[in-house]
């Protein structure tokens, strides 16, 4: 079936093949059924790198940020209506399953095909991995947000990016967790507080005033132990654990809506439950946090599950000399090569064509 | 020592008598000592009621509202240096002790003098208490900050409302309990994100965008169990329950911020930690809750320690309604009579002269 473009608003057109739909979109009736067409035969699209578990943060709150990032190419497979291939992953060494069901831009296509209703065609995907894998920088989730804003794309952009992130948690619930801390800011871009999953209640934090910020990024050759990281998370905690997280994730809160890049940094670096018990887990974490912070860091923990650092400064210079203090931690306290490091801003796009 | 007023500044005057000061304020030296003298005789400051513990915020997020508070009148007492008297108290029932370094007004007083240096002078105190004592809405703490205020006043502010807060601090400490969520605000106004108490660090949040906002407090006559309050309050909370009101404290602090009554309604109701073991020790609470929520509040809690219930609304009308459905609750499930309802706004000043 050919792209189509039959109807923009709520009329019908004079055929009474255009039937109304919730959405932007591309619609046809035929059979009996409503069809929603691709107006492109393919459509590219990239998504940014997240860091979640923002320290007392965690499980709630992530953002996006400038650059790398994973790229999807999403083509028409023309007659086949809801079928998800997937013609090829670069970049991830064949580590990825090229079963749609079971890898994450397989997932959130069919996710974001069943959201849109009844589409005409199928599609076929080319995903362009940008990030490493395990790497705590949101790599599946990139994935899937690329594939989810590729395919909307292709149909003519009937969904919102929020209502993508239901495609992309269940891509992430599927091969990584049930948590949107990723795929939230790697669709919407910025600082994204879920409120809660089901249902799915998103807050967008937009970064106050226009002070710089910038993230250190330093991601050092160590596979985080997935297992242990989730079974060393504590079963009970401490009430007064409990309301020292709340209130510095409070203050987390309040440093980015007020742009205070400082006290961003100092309360991302107060979580006092989760970043003492995973970062014996990661070489030289601890060294690292202490060296970040000597070479003039506002904060510095573990981003993501690991074993990705993460630091924030307000200079680029000083970015650059935190970098190095951690990745020479990493190499002379955790005895580990350093894959990556980068001073990188906020990015408050999110996904975006290409 | 009559009131002088020697210098406005660092320079030191002709005759060697001013001194410089670290605050804007009046000095003179007399054997060997900097004194700070009064610029007046008597001085009076009103300090507003505030809303601790609220949901999510439990010890660490409060605000100011207006309506009623304590006043407290501060007078000269001369070539008594340092000294605190308490003149007189009403609308105590004769229940506050007039002994000043046992009750919140002469803390307060003592300590804020402490903080100035060297008065020349003592000072005698009169509280008129607005305030009901142990209802939830911060009595202590309008006391103290009314008299740290007044006090402050009496020397020509040479303290800052922030310095103040240590003050207020030592007193709640001494009378209350070692928490700065009501003194805060009431001397500050608005909203107060208490980040630490030692060293103190205050983050204030204005409350964001001109929408409208009023708290709906009732107040039953009953005197909630101060120490079975604390005591019900769990040692350990599940992992689970810690991320989840982490989270709705972040989505509160975010809501404030970003002025959504709405959503600061709806997670101030939303503590599963607290509120769910305090609210049975006052009568009728659940039903009010439900009340409120059923007559159109975002949402409800116990405001401070109880046993006044707070809900939160965005129309005037609205809130008359909830709160007479609030007190229907308190009286019909509770079986309780009410001591007072109102619809107060934020109160943004916090203490003041009058």
């Amino acid at each position: 079936m050919q792209a189509m473009r039959l109807c923009s608003g709520p009329q019908a057109g004079p055929s009474g093949r255009c039937a109304r739909s919730r959405t932007r979109c591309s619609a046809a009736v035929a059979g009996g059924k409503v069809y929603i067409d691709p107006v492109k035969k393919e459509c590219t699209a990239f998504a940014p790198a997240t860091v979640a578990n923002l320290g007392p943060g965690f499980d709630w709150l992530g953002c996006a940020v400038e650059g790398e990032g994973d790229t999807v190419v999403a083509r028409v497979l023309p007659d086949q209506p809801g079928k998800v291939v997937i013609d090829k992953i670069e970049g991830d060494n064949g580590r990825l399953s090229l079963v749609a069901a079971e890898n994450c831009v397989g997932i959130a296509a069919i996710e974001t095909l069943k959201l849109m209703g009844q589409p005409s065609c199928g599609v076929g995907l080319t995903l362009h991995k940008g990030l490493p894998l395990g790497s705590g920088m949101g790599s599946s989730a990139a994935s899937a947000a690329a594939a989810a804003w590729a395919v909307n794309g292709l149909f003519g952009s009937p969904l919102t990016k929020d209502q993508l992130v239901t495609a992309g948690l269940a891509s992430e619930a599927a091969v990584s967790g049930y948590h949107a801390d990723n795929v939230g800011p790697s669709l919407l871009g910025g600082f994204v507080l879920v409120r809660s999953c089901d249902p799915l209640e998103l807050v967008r934090l937009p970064y106050g005033g226009n002070g710089p910020l910038y993230f250190v990024l330093v991601n050092p050759l160590f596979e985080a132990p997935t297992k242990q990281m989730r079974a060393v998370l504590p079963r009970d905690v401490p009430f007064k654990s409990m309301i020292h997280n709340s209130t510095q994730g409070g203050a987390l809160v309040a440093a980015i809506l007020q742009g205070d890049a400082r006290l961003l940094g100092s309360a991302l670096d107060s979580d006092c439950i989760v970043e003492p018990v995973r970062a014996p887990l990661i070489p030289g974490m601890a060294a690292v946090k202490a060296a970040a912070k000597a070479a003039g860091a506002f904060g510095c923990t573990i981003s993501g599950a690991g074993p990705t650092a993460v630091a924030v400064v307000s200079d680029a210079d000083v970015g650059a000399r935190v970098a190095d203090a951690m990745a020479d931690a990493f190499r002379t306290e955790g005895r580990l090569e350093v894959n990556s490091k980068a001073v990188v801003r906020l990015d408050p796009e999110g996904a975006k064509f290409v």
